[in-house]
């Protein structure tokens, strides 16, 4: 964890790969060598006793080495070779620049013909306050100052749910005193005194050190090779890796106790599903932004619990009515025997409702009136959810001081730019105009200058080419699914088996959902690098605006490509069927497939939850578990193979911090986490109307879907460069869209989908008695056998003697009508109702949404009156700083007068001039007070 | 405008009527007059040399005087004398406060019996630099840079517009130089060489003068009496009216040029109505708030411009295609005899259709394909609008230096709030608790002490209960309306006269019309003076509350009234006839009104063009014109009554700026003007798909509003506050909520009130040939004339001999169906559609609203870039200003070394000292030498 001096801590490290060249070149010559070691030497003893001369030295070594060696062996070397020279030299002007920053370097000797090296950087005092200004890091400063807490019941309320959430607490260390809050405020090194520093060594903590030494590393850059900072070197693996340290190990009892070990005991532990989450802990470990996350993921798995809650009584309410539902007992009732029309042509035969009865039975499990309700009060949940996050997102920016951060865009322009644009050259000829300015002056863009307009088209363009492409490409592959579903049922359908034959829906729907899921995760894995490569083309100026691209067309891509087939069950099968004797077909003799006599709310039903769960069972938890130590398995293998054995000695003997960290996975961001979660929150509000146990799975999910994130963050990733974020950003976005869209999509649910509104309908509007009874009868319209065309009639058929008509499910006028089968009364009126209950639905819940957001103010009423205190606390803070510098240059200059009084009497005229400064401008001579108490 | 001496200008006039003690008691004790009179003597001269000691002196003469006159004459004077007494020893109190806070004050001497005084306050710059400071009043600083304007073609665009409408632009001085801008930094008087002083009188213009004194006058409080601040004063008629000056006079071309009257000639006339209003002067003159309403005014009357020219095409639309109307046509065609079924009971025929050609061919006019784009237009008009709006917003923020406007709401308290509690003692009994304890504590209610839930509940309930009463007072009004519609309507066709009858519903509507809009007058001002104290009773913590829930209230309150009776005749109207045979019956043989054979959109027109216009016309102009000038009358009236002759020589002699300004009205906020022009941006809206022209009218309106408000403003009102404002505050929400329901009340007027889908359904689907031919039959039912309810028949007809079935327009089974007279199946069919376009319509401009809100930045470009620019100015300039200052220490400190050193050798550790401070930590010396500078 520190330099060989064991002072200086590690902030950060730099790895990368090293290879001599082989003694081809005349041995003779052979000087380089021992040069660069002594220049790693000079650089070992930097930051000792003569710092600005052994730095100037080690430059100038590295200089003269630099001018050497070209003249030298440029004839000699392999064009594998010289890339590594290159290589090398990058990595040598680096190196320099980073101590000319101010960092301090020490670095392993490379004494073997090949292999890892680590550069461990070091920040000092110096270097840090000078950044920390410059970064306008927020510090606390001596003054604090309590936190008013509300008093009456909300506070007696808050107590007893502390108690009673005692045992779900995690054990990690809380500040001495909870009601007191330090107030921070900008590091300044002209207000040193302000600070509260009992140690510059620790001041600054292990995520604000690395998170510095990180800025100067993005920022500096090695002016002969064009490349702006450690992102571009990276990229052009001049450098292997470049991380911040761990805190320690994260096991073994016996160590003391570091931040990362009791991180991993009150929360990287599948033990400790039940605890509330450490934030403020992770915060300081990994920063704002992933500390966001997990509060967000938190506080969403909370939400969670009072919305399963109602699912399962929803789903339970099912159950129990089962018994009393009328129309599934009279579908089941064999006395009614509904003859219906064959499913297919020529080989079905006609047959028996009743034989549906299972069907019928499970839909009413989740097609019931308690359903409506649910999903009014989902949509309320997730305005609620947001409203709630908003608050806890100010609560969080309150405490982590996080009010007054300023957006910083111009500096973070995107990294990676550069090397983008030297790997895309396959994208020249589609693209031509901007990838060869990119390679005119690949700096320039870098830098400042704008791509007009014109440049900018054809990459939009191909961005939207591509991506209705791939939409179509999403859709083609649900299509497919259908046409597979049609084929297969129709040959299952000629199969002599009897036991195949009635299972032919089963058989056909489980499959189809399989393949559908398949796809789903294959084109999820396509679609996550072809939105990350349309956006590199799209070259946005900034680090922010290219995360907020990727994730928005990711996100597109994603979610069309997880609803698609759920959308066309939900709303479009069995709706382009048409009727007996003019059945649309799709190809020839295959007839378009129809929904299940319960209604097709029982097979959307299947449809999402087993993408559902597929989804989250395979692609987050398998994948997130299962890639990961694959990778590391297989990095370990070449690793292996390619280092020869004289490193193992060195590594097995006593691993340092950096090498452990080394062969973690590197960390690639938060938008993977968030996508898989906003994409389960579509699950959980888009159609809970169909599927009220949604919440309960996404729950469950949850649950492990937090430790395991912990775990990955806490054992097998690298430390992430800490990053301050004040919110989640376009997430936010994302979030309300989806609750928006919630709303008109679970009513057409409920009223396309569901057999709700034909049900309410037929009791008060066409039951004989205003009950249920009679119901199916009513939505079976009639259909006169001999209108059947020739040769689709049943073959073989048991009945066909004793069949005169028989029923489909539609609401059509009767054979024996003036308009045979075309839509009766019935049909347009339950339309009529079906459209107007969207439209109810639809505002109604917008206006409760609305309601609920403008009730609930956005920041918390205490948390707004502590930003307030805050505020006023600052300024007397300041205040009276000033004045106490300001009677001590008082007294200050009080005793300079007296002892310029016994002094000579040339000096009397400074003292007045000083006593005459501080009577009449008193409050404005602090500033110069404090440097007298300083020096 | 100034002092006396010529030279103080008055910034602030107060003034108060004043009535000496009628000499009843012992003349001989006669001295508090002349120890008045020296006091203000004593006040005059003040400010003058002796400063500090005048002051005391006036302030003890006060006292003494205080301390005399209770004993000598409270035995003699009547009630009325001794609340003068009392009034005249606040006002003493008071003033001897302002002076305290360091104000000078001019009077002139009480030597008449009673009459007008005016105190006239100056501020000294020491007063407004303190205050500045403390207001955090942002001032240019020395610093100019430049604005970076955009090139290309958005430069050549804008300069071609700028050519163009240069006529239209007012002839006001503009800044030598527009692109450039000079920074802004609050004021502060430690860092006074920022800023460019170049006269201290100056350097804050009157209106920042004043709004400093008023700021004061605010703040100051008379502690014995317990009032806090002018406010108080004014309400408990201590003063008068307190305000401060205009800049002169607006009119008379030979007096030197004045902003006022730079405002008049420019602006506040109608003849410069088409000319651009000059916002930055209106800004400077008025201050920010009253400078964002007349820009939001502005913008929002060039935003009609556009929607009236479409509307005019709109229109125009309909009467090119009113002659090749196939519907309308029909209707008129004579040889389609439609026997309609006869309009009332027993005294009405049977009557032809063509007999309602006319209203036929009008209602085209409104109700044909472009006015459902139009809608849509007007839907994305009024988000553009808002989008607008919010950047001019911005660009006016950023050019006048709001951007980093805190809110200070804390300390602005509602400054009525006490007198409120005083005065409305009647309320008492209703909500025994919140008075009682405000007239137990009435200042700790002003100050600091929080009500508690309990002490509000019973404002809130009479809050809610009364607007309740008011809404329903609203909805029976319009009841009563249609009763009277009806009742009159068939009193008027028991009417033998033939001309009477024909006219009947010409004549009904117009006269129904008539009233609904007196009804809607008067309630108006009701509701006005209700909302205002139902905020009263609800005591809100602060100014700004108290106005945002002043404004909602009456807000809510106004739009119910103005919209209750054209919700009825879009919605309701003819909805609830029943059927021939089967009518709805409100009283015992009134029948429920039903709309007029060409459908009740035309109706609808008619009842929002005579309220819009009537309303802005009567309420809009002529009250407000009208209003004030009766109330200037009578004020002059009463005053020439109370006031005795004397004063007159001393008016007419010359009269000062102070006396001119006191007969002008007093400002009472800009709650009504928003008001009217929100509930016309109603209008405007929400029933724009049945009156396209709405927008013209608007147009034509707001074109005389504009001027006349600013006649108002510059010539009717005194001058008023000047208030920062960085926003319109709650108007932009209820905008926004208008806008929102504009959406779906369109979606409902083009699908249920308009005959847009069914004649849509008809061309579609049930025409022969796909025309309209056929189309009026098709709307028609038949009616065996046999079933009329006996009694009901129409008695002396015509026709009946003739007629075996009338027809009536709506979709129901004929009277030779099986189900006669129940809706048939066209009827639902018709039905769904309506609904499926309500939803369809509502999503789809819902949804492009949201896609125009999320294309136009709320921010423009520029104006984000020049924020950021003069962010990084500001530090520029400052660490400019702060080098220059190390510079000029350094030579100071070199100079006095060299003295030292040609001095005694004593002071060498002193020098040492100070150089080692510079060298160490020079970056923070500056403050110190910019002392040395100044000393």
């Amino acid at each position: 964890m520190h330099f060989r001096d064991s002072k200086r801590k590690v902030d950060y490290v730099l790895a990368y790969h090293y290879r001599k060249r082989l003694p081809r070149h005349p041995p003779g010559v052979g000087s380089p060598e021992p040069t660069r070691r002594s220049l790693s030497l000079a650089l070992v003893s930097n930051g000792g006793t003569g710092k600005g001369r052994a730095e100037l030295q080690g430059q100038d070594g590295g200089q003269h080495a630099l001018q050497e060696r070209p003249g030298l062996e440029v004839i000699d070397l392999s064009p594998l070779d010289a890339l590594e020279e290159e290589k090398q030299l990058q990595r040598e002007e680096y190196e320099r620049n980073l101590m000319e920053a101010g960092l301090e370097i020490e670095k392993d000797p490379e004494n073997k013909s090949q292999g890892l090296c680590f550069v461990r950087i070091h920040a000092p005092w110096q270097v840090l306050s000078r950044e920390a200004e410059l970064l306008k890091i927020k510090m606390p400063t001596k003054k604090v100052y309590e936190i008013t807490e509300e008093g009456g019941i909300l506070k007696t309320l808050n107590d007893i749910w502390c108690k009673l959430t005692e045992p779900l607490q995690p054990e990690v260390p809380q500040p001495e005193n909870t009601k007191m809050k330090s107030l921070s405020y900008p590091f300044s090194r002209e207000k040193i005194y302000l600070y509260n520093i009992k140690d510059k060594d620790t001041f600054f903590d292990n995520a604000t050190r690395s998170r510095i030494v990180h800025e100067i590393l993005k920022r500096t850059s090695t002016k002969s090779r064009n490349s702006m900072g450690i992102g571009t070197l990276i990229a052009n693996n001049v450098y292997e890796a470049a991380y911040p340290l761990h805190d320690g190990e994260y096991e073994g009892q016996n160590g003391d106790m570091n931040e990362r070990k009791l991180l991993y005991r009150e929360w990287a532990r599948y033990g400790a599903f039940y605890k509330f989450q450490p934030i403020d802990l992770i915060r300081k470990y990994f920063g704002e932004k992933i500390g966001l996350y997990f509060a967000w993921l938190g506080l969403y798995t909370e939400f969670l619990i009072p919305s399963s809650v109602v699912g399962i009584i929803v789903f339970l309410y099912g159950c129990i009515t089962i018994e009393s539902d009328i129309p599934s007992k009279e579908m089941c009732d064999q006395r009614n025997a509904f003859t219906m029309c064959p499913l297919c042509d020529k080989f079905c035969d006609y047959w028996n409702l009743s034989s549906a009865c299972t069907t019928a039975r499970a839909s009413h499990l989740f097609d019931n009136p308690a359903t409506v309700f649910f999903s009014i009060f989902m949509a309320l949940w997730a305005t609620m959810f947001l409203e709630q996050w908003k608050r806890l997102q100010m609560r969080l920016g309150y405490f982590w001081d996080l009010t007054g951060l300023e957006e910083e865009e111009e500096e973070t322009c995107r990294k990676e730019q550069q090397a983008t644009s030297g790997e895309h050259k396959g994208f020249d000829k589609k693209t031509p105009k901007k990838p060869k300015k990119t390679q005119k002056h690949p700096k320039a863009i870098d830098a400042k200058e704008k791509l007009t307009w014109t440049d900018r088209i054809p990459g939009y363009a191909a961005n939207f080419g591509l991506i209705l492409f791939m939409i179509s490409l999403t859709f083609s592959a649900v299509f497919g699914v259908i046409v597979y579903r049609i084929t297969t049922a129709a040959a299952l359908s000629f199969s002599t088996n009897a036991t195949t034959r009635s299972n032919v829906r089963v058989t056909v729907t489980a499959t189809a959902v399989i393949i559908n899921l398949v796809v789903i995760l294959i084109l999820d894995e396509i679609y996550g690098a072809v939105a990350k490569w349309l956006t590199e083309i799209e070259v946005p100026k900034t680090e922010k605006t290219f995360e907020e691209r990727l994730i928005l067309k990711a996100f597109l891509l994603k979610f069309v490509n997880s609803y698609a087939p759920i959308f066309y069950v939900a709303f479009f099968k069995g709706r382009f069927v048409g009727r007996p004797g003019h059945y649309v077909y799709v190809f020839d003799g295959y007839r378009m497939e129809e929904c299940a006599p319960g209604g097709c709310l029982m097979e959307l039903c299947i449809q999402l939850s087993i993408i559902m769960l597929g989804k989250q069972l395979i692609q987050n938890n398998l994948f997130e578990i299962g890639i990961p130590k694959l990778k590391k398995l297989l990095r370990k293998l070449k690793d292996d193979r390619t280092e020869p054995k004289e490193m193992d000695t060195n590594h097995s003997k006593d691993p340092q911090q950096w090498d452990l960290d080394y062969i973690l996975e590197p960390f690639t961001g938060l938008t993977p986490e968030y996508m898989e979660m906003i994409i389960q929150f579509g699950f959980v509000t888009l159609f809970v109307a169909s599927f009220p146990l949604a919440p309960l799975f996404a729950l469950l999910n949850n649950i492990i879907e937090v430790r395991l994130d912990a775990k990955k963050f806490v054992t097998e990733l690298r430390r992430p460069d800490t990053v301050r974020e004040k919110d989640i950003g376009i997430w936010y976005n994302i979030l309300s869209c989806i609750g928006k869209l919630s709303v008109i999509i679970n009513a057409f649910v409920i009223a396309v989908t569901s057999d709700f509104i034909p049900r309410l309908m037929y009791q008060y509007a066409y039951s004989q008695n205003g009950t249920m009874h009679g119901f199916i009868n009513h939505t079976l319209s009639y259909f006169n056998v001999s209108h059947l065309k020739a040769g689709t009639q049943p073959e073989n058929s048991l009945f066909a003697q004793d069949v005169l008509f028989c029923r489909f499910k539609d609401y059509r006028e009767p054979p024996w009508s003036q308009n045979q089968y075309e839509f009766s009364k019935q049909y347009w009126a339950v339309l009529s109702a079906r459209l107007a209950f969207v439209i109810l639905f639809q505002n109604l819940v917008m206006l409760l949404s609305v309601l609920v957001d403008w009730m609930i103010p956005d920041i918390p009423k205490d948390i707004s009156e502590q930003i307030k205190k805050e505020k006023s606390v600052l300024v007397d803070f300041f205040l009276k700083e000033e004045h106490e510098k300001l009677k001590l240059i008082e007294s200050f200059i009080a005793r300079d007068k007296q002892k310029h009084k016994s002094g000579t009497k040339g000096k009397r005229h400074r003292a007045a001039s000083f006593s005459q400064l501080s009577r009449s401008q008193k409050g404005s001579v602090a500033s110069f007070s404090s440097q007298h108490t300083e020096v």
